[in-house]
């Protein structure tokens, strides 16, 4: 398991199948309040679009409706930043999980009322990605 | 119509009907290139999930998938940042729609490989919110 140094996302490895991966992530995000208001599976869309086989690849868009609400009322065009993704996917022999990091993102926008929504969204992804990896 | 200074999105205000402008940035995003990968009803969602009534707000995700690709290949975990999102909203007796801008987004993968697919990625979004507003 490694905690990685990038900037924009919370994100570890594991050795566990992506499989059981997906479904403890959907488990955490749910007991963290986040509801899951998309899934994309990359590797179908890319094997749909352009013929290209990735390995296994799934995004889910996560939203905790009273916090997006806030940051919403807040700034209304901040729903292009928005669901809160977390990423599954297998790369190099193992699964890794990442959770966008709010702040960076909610530091474009500018506003100090955005703050403490980032700020609470991140501590909850952060149990999210250390209760699945 | 008016163009806002605010550094993530590309956004423009504009007195046609919400519903036009879904449709308009539907056809916007295909002649681009972009599947929609998702959709979120925001009104619909915060009305069944806290009960609360705000004004119509769309967020569609966008994709192009050769350009996905290629960002996913530089960076796996870029996907955290994906899809691109345009929305749709009413706010102040007007119809506003922003794409999200991605460049500052990808500045903060800090590889150069993803800055072409970036500016890419935002001449086609402007395009689409020139032809919507």
């Amino acid at each position: 398991m490694a905690v990685s140094g990038i900037r924009y996302a919370i994100s570890r490895t594991t050795r566990r199948p992506f499989e059981d991966v997906v479904a403890l992530t959907r488990e955490a995000l749910a007991a963290e309040g986040f509801g899951i208001l998309c899934e994309i599976d990359v590797q179908a869309t890319m094997r749909a679009k352009l013929g290209v086989e990735r390995e296994p690849y799934l995004i889910l868009g996560a939203c905790n409706p009273p916090l997006a609400h806030e940051a919403l009322t807040a700034e209304p065009e901040l729903g292009v930043l928005l669901p809160c993704n977390v990423a599954v996917y297998v790369d190099g022999g193992a699964t890794h999980v990442a959770a966008v990091d709010p702040r960076p993102l909610f530091e474009l926008v500018g506003k100090a009322e955005v703050e403490p929504v980032a700020d609470e969204v991140r501590a909850r992804l952060e149990r999210v990605v250390a209760a699945v990896a």
